[in-house]
C-alpha cells in the first residue's frame, strides 16, 4: 500500500477529459451547498449531550454494519469486533485490537463505497493522509483519538463544519423524543429533526409488539385495546412528532402491499395480535391496510410518507439471536409495485396533497414500474439508490434507468440513511460527484445543454429534497 | 435556458474521440436510409384525407401521452392540458393556453427521450431554432401554426419528405380500414399497410368484448355465436387484413401464456364470456389460447406474430374513467417468457414459416429469458427495446444485453411505435445514432472490425426490418 | 470481410487512453500466469487418451451448443451439422461441408463470446491469420487439419502449451472415473481432477433415474433400496472422488430451494420413487433436502459445495427427443435466493468449515440477493458470470454489480466452463482482460489505487480460485 495518500480532486469523474472537464464545472456549482439530511440513523443522543466521541473503534466500527458485515463475511466473528452480546457474553473489550483487525482487512473494502467513504472521513474530517494498514494501524488510531478529545470534534462542532442545514433521524412511535426537545431547548441552532417510523407498533406479529403497544398507550395516555384506539394513538403521535419539528413519517415493509380493510376486519386482526395469536397472513394485511391509513393520515396532517419495502430482515437467526437486529443480516427481496401500490395510488395518488416517497432494493423495478409510476402519479416520487445501491455504480444505475421515465424532478434528491454520523460529509460529497458526473456525459453527448445541467444539478443536490420533504 | 439552438451533428455519440469518429461514419452509411416502420399507432385518416393538422397543440400535445403524463406527474391537471374528458366535462379549450403551459413546463423533459425527439422535430421538421421556453412560447406556437398551414407541411407531402417506404397502423379485428382502402384508392404512392391486433375481442372481459363480438360478426356477415365461429372470423379477418397489404398481426397481453384449449374447453368460455359472466382465470386461458391459435394461424398465412405483453393497463382508473384509455397510466409488469412460451414454441417455434416477434417491458428478461430463447428457436426473433425503453439509454441496455446471446440476426431493426406521426423521423435516427454509437464501441475495443460494422448497422436499419416482416 | 486478421493487443479495453494503459499494465501484470480451471465439462478421455482431435468440425463445431445453438435460431438444422441423432437417423457426415456451412454464417458470431473466442483460437492456437469466411473455409479447414495430425497437437502437449496448472471435470455419481486412474497411473504430470455433481442420482423424477441408482449400488457394492443407504452411497462416493483428487461437488437445480426433511419424510419420496410414482412436488422436496445434505456432508469431508441453479433444460422437446440434452435449448429462469437459501445457511452458513458457491443466470440477482448474501454469511462465494453472461458485457456488469456490495474477496475468480478444450485460453484470457479493463477504470476514476488493483487483479486471475476451490 502507498503511505501518502490524498484525495484526487477528480475523483469517481469519468476518464475522458471531455466527461470530466464539465463535470468539474457542474461539481464545483455545488460542493458547498449546505448538506440537507432528509432522512437518517443517527442517534440524537450524540447531538442533544454533545459529548466526545469515545474513540475510533466507538466510532467507527462499532456501530457500523456495513464495515463489520464484511468482515464478518470474511470470518471474522462479531465478538472479535467488540460487537456487544445480547446475553452479555464476552466480546472483545480492547478498542485498540479491534482497530487493529480491521486496518489488517482494509484492503477488503477496495472498490466498496465504505471504503471510498471511510478514505473520505480519514482525510477530510481527520486530516489523515495516510491509507490505514496494518503497519500504521496504531498510529492513526492515535490520531483519531486525541482529535476526538478536542472541542473541535465535538458532535456539534463537526455538524457546523459539515455544513448540514437539517438532519432527520428516524424514530419509533412510542418516542417520547427526549433528546429531540433537549436540542430544541439548548439554544443550539442545529436543527435535528425526527421522523415517525412506527414499525414496531404496525407490524403485529413481530416479537416486542405487545410491549410495543403498551409503550405507545403509555405515552397516548390510554390502554390500545382495539384496532380504534390504534388508529388514534397513531394520530396523536403522528401530531406530538409534527409539533417537535417533524415533516415525515417511514415505513419499512417486507412488501408494499396495500389493501384498505374495514374498520371490523382491522379489529379482528387487532384482537387476534392482542392475543398473541396473529398469523403471517393478518400481519401481511393489517401493514397493508396501515399503509392505506397512513397515506390518508398525511394527506389530513400533510406529513411526508416514506415506503422503504423489500428486506428480509435478520435473515441469519444466529447473528440476530445473540447480537440483535441491524448487524449486517438484512437481505433484500424480489419487490412488486404495480400491483401492490394499486389500491394506495387508486385511492390517493392523484391528491397533490400527498407526497409518497417510494424506495427499493429491487433495481429490476426501476425502469420498469418506479419510474413509469412516479411519471405518472402526481403524489409519487422516487427516493434515491439506497442501501447497497448508494455507491458509484449503484447511483449511475439509478439515474440512467429512472430519470429517462420520471424526468429528474420526480425524485427528491439524496438520503445518506446513515448510522456513522462522521460519514455524512463523505456521503454527500460521493452522490454530488455521481450526479456531476452523470449530467456531464449527458452535456458531453449533446442530449442536455450546459445551463440545463447546472439547473439540475443544483435542483438534485439541494432544490428537490427541500420540496418534496417541505423543509 | 439558450435562446440559439441547434442540433449537435455528434450527438448521443460518446464523447471519446476514438469511439465518435467510428460513430460518425457508420451513421453516415444509413442516416439517409429509407424509413421502414413495421409497427405504429398513427392514424391512418391523417393520411387519407390528408387535411392540415389543425394547430401545434392538437398536433403535439393532446394526442401524445408521452408528453402528458409527465406534466400530470407535476401536477397539471389534464384538463388543463386539453385532454378530452369522456363525459364533455369543460377543458382547455385555448390551445394556445396549453401551448403556453407546456412550453412553462419544458425543462421537465430534460434529459428524456421525449425530449430528444421534440428538439429534432422543432428542429429538423419546423426549422426552429430556439429551445422552446415560456418566453418564445407564442412566437414558436405562431411559426408552427403557420407552416401546418402550407402545402408542405400536408401529411402526405410530409411523409414524402420523410423518406418513409412503409408505414404500418395498428387496426382492430372489426376495423373496415376504410382509410387504408381510400389510400390505396387515391393514387398516392405511399405505402401505409394496416397490421391487424384483435385484443378487443380476445380480451373476453373487457368492458366493450360484446360490442367488439356483434361489430366483428357484422363486417363478417354472420353472427358469433360459438367458439368456431369467432375462430372462423378471425381467420377471415386475417385474410382480408392480408389482402389490404397486412404483413403482422399484434397481441397486448398481459402475460405470455400460451396453452392449447381444445375446441371444447375454449367454447365452454366463450358461451359464459357471452353471457357476461367469465371469470379473469378463464380470461386468461382464453387469451394463452388464442396465442396459439394466432401462431397457428400465422404458420397457415405467413403473417408474421408480435407479442406485446407485460402492460398493466388503465392502472390509474379516476383517469381511465374520465379520459380513457391510453393516458399515460399504463405501468409494466414483471414478465415471465420461460415458463409462459413453453407450449407455443414448442408446438410451433422450429416451424421455418412462423416469424414470432416478442416485445417487452421487463428488461430483466433481455438477458435472462429472451436473448437465450431467440438464440434458439428458429420462429422467435426480438421486438427493439420498447416504449419506456425506446431511449438513448434503454436502446443501448437492450444493445447490450441481448446481442451477445442472441446476435443481432436475431433482432428485427426498428419500430417507432408511435402515434406521433412529426416525430416518426426524430425517432429513427435516434436508434440509427445508438446503434452506429454502440458498434463503433465494439470497433473501438476491436471486438468486431470496420466491415463487420458497416455490415451490421445496415442491418439493424434497414434489411431485418424488412426481412422479419417480409416486406 | 478483411482477409488479413490479428487480434489486437488492447482489444476490449476501454478506448479511453486514460483506462487503456492502466489496463495494459494491470493484463500484462497476469496474462502468463498458469490457468486454474475448477469447474468444466472437458471429457477427461481426451486427456487419458492422447489421441489427436479428429477434425475441425468434430473439434470445434459438433461438440459445442454454444456455436450450433446460433445456426439453428437462423434456420439451419442440427442434421446439416452433423449433430448426432438419438434415433440413428442420417445427419450430414462429410465434415468439410459441416465446416463450409459454418463458415457461411460465421457472420451471424460478429460481437458474440463465441465469436471473439473462436478469433483467438484459430489465431493463438492454430496459427491462422484470416477471418474465416465462405471463400476460405476449405483453405483454413485444411491447415487446421493438418496441425491436429502433429505432436504438437495432442491433448496433452496442449494441456502444457495452454499452461493449464490444473483441470476440472464434471463428472456422475456413478462414474468410476476410469480416464482419471488412466491420467494418474500415466505417469503425466497434467493435473486433471473429477468434480462430482450427483444430479442424475437427485433427480428423482428424471427419466434415467431408476438407471443411475442400479448404477450407483453397482459402484457401491449394496442395493440402494432405501434413503439412508442412497445417503451412505453419496457419502461413499463423495469419499471416492475425494482420493481421486476431487475438492468440490457441483449440483444443478432448477430452483435453490433448501429445505431439511426427516430421514422419514425423506424415505417416503424415495420410496415412491423407486415405484415411478414421485411427484414433481415430492422432487423438489428432494432435491431441497439433498442440497442440506450436501452441505452437511461439505463441512465433514471439506469438499467445496457449488450450486448453479435456475436453467430450464431441455426446453425444445423436439430437439431434446432427437437430439438429447446439451444442445442448445437449456433457458433461464427467474431464481430466488433469499428466501430459497435461509435454511441452508441458517443451518451451516456461519460454518467456516463449509465454502459454498453460488452461481445464476439471472443477473438480477447480482446486487439484489447474491452479493448481500456473500457479503454477509462466511461459509458464501459467488461464482463468476455464468454461461449466457460469460461474456464481456456479462463479466462487466458481474463485477459492477457485486463488488461493491461483496468487495472481490468474496468471489472466487474465473471458471471456464466449457466443452470447448481448445477455447480454454481464449475464455480465461478474455476474462484476464475484462478484469483488468474493469480494475483500470477505477484506477483511472480513483477510487483505487494502482498497488490495490495489482493485488485485486491477482487475486481475481489466481489467488480467490486456489483459495475458493483449496487447490
Amino acid at each position: 500500500m502507498s503511505s501518502k495518500f490524498t484525495l484526487h480532486p477528480d475523483r469517481f469523474f469519468d476518464p475522458d477529459e471531455n466527461v470530466r472537464k464539465i463535470a468539474r464545472i457542474l461539481y464545483q456549482s455545488v460542493k458547498d451547498l449546505p448538506i440537507v439530511s432528509p432522512h437518517g440513523h443517527v442517534d440524537p443522543e450524540i447531538l442533544a449531550t454533545n459529548q466526545p466521541f469515545p474513540d475510533p473503534a466507538e466510532l467507527i466500527i462499532i456501530p457500523d454494519h456495513y464495515i463489520f458485515r464484511l468482515l464478518y463475511s470474511q470470518g471474522i466473528p462479531l465478538e472479535e469486533l467488540g460487537i456487544p452480546a445480547l446475553d452479555g457474553s464476552p466480546v472483545e473489550k480492547d478498542h485498540r485490537k479491534i482497530w487493529q483487525r480491521f486496518a489488517d482487512h482494509f484492503y477488503l473494502f477496495a472498490g466498496t463505497p465504505t471504503g471510498v467513504w471511510l478514505q473520505h472521513e480519514f482525510s477530510e474530517v481527520f486530516g489523515i493522509e495516510e491509507k490505514l494498514n496494518s503497519a500504521n494501524a496504531m498510529r492513526i488510531y492515535d490520531v483519531i483519538q486525541q482529535k476526538l478529545q478536542t472541542p473541535e470534534f465535538l458532535p456539534r462542532t463537526l455538524f457546523e463544519r459539515f455544513n448540514i442545514e437539517v438532519l432527520t433521524t428516524t424514530d419509533g412511535a412510542s418516542d417520547r423524543l427526549e433528546f429531540h426537545r433537549q436540542i430544541l431547548e439548548s439554544g443550539w441552532q442545529g436543527k435535528v429533526i425526527p421522523c415517525f417510523r412506527p414499525d414496531a407498533a404496525v407490524n403485529i406479529t413481530a416479537m416486542n409488539w405487545k410491549r410495543e403497544i403498551e409503550a405507545l398507550g403509555e405515552v397516548c395516555g390510554f390502554e390500545i385495546t382495539d384496532y380504534n384506539r390504534f388508529i388514534r394513538a397513531i394520530e396523536e403521535r403522528r401530531a406530538f412528532f409534527k409539533s417537535m419539528g417533524a415533516v415525515s413519517t417511514d415505513q419499512g415493509v417486507v412488501s408494499p402491499y396495500t389493501h384498505r380493510l374495514s374498520p371490523q376486519e382491522a379489529d379482528v386482526i387487532f384482537q387476534h395480535a392482542l392475543k398473541g395469536q396473529a398469523t403471517e397472513d393478518e400481519a401481511s394485511l393489517f401493514t397493508a391496510n396501515m399503509l392505506m391509513e397512513m397515506a390518508r393520515m398525511s394527506i389530513e396532517d400533510s406529513l411526508v410518507m416514506q415506503i422503504h419495502p423489500g428486506s428480509f430482515r435478520n435473515h441469519n437467526q444466529y447473528v440476530y439471536r445473540k447480537f440483535g437486529p441491524d448487524k449486517g443480516a438484512d437481505i433484500p427481496l424480489q419487490t412488486e409495485y404495480t400491483r401492490n401500490l394499486y389500491e394506495l395510488l387508486n385511492a390517493y395518488g392523484n391528491d397533490p396533497r400527498l407526497t409518497l416517497i417510494v424506495f427499493t432494493l429491487d433495481e429490476s423495478t426501476y425502469s420498469r414500474e418506479l419510474a413509469p409510476l412516479a411519471g405518472h402519479y402526481p403524489a409519487m416520487k422516487l427516493g434515491p439508490a439506497w442501501w447497497f445501491h448508494d455507491s458509484i455504480e449503484g447511483m449511475t444505475r439509478f439515474l440512467q434507468r429512472v430519470t429517462e421515465t420520471a424526468g429528474i424532478y420526480n425524485t427528491v434528491g439524496f438520503n445518506d440513511d446513515t448510522r456513522a454520523f462522521p460519514s455524512i460529509p463523505a456521503r454527500h460529497d460521493l452522490n454530488r460527484r455521481i450526479n456531476a458526473n452523470f449530467l456531464a456525459g449527458k452535456v458531453a453527448r449533446h442530449i442536455i445543454e450546459m445551463d440545463e445541467a447546472l439547473q439540475m444539478i443544483h435542483a438534485l443536490t439541494y432544490d428537490l429534497v427541500k420540496q418534496a420533504y417541505k423543509l
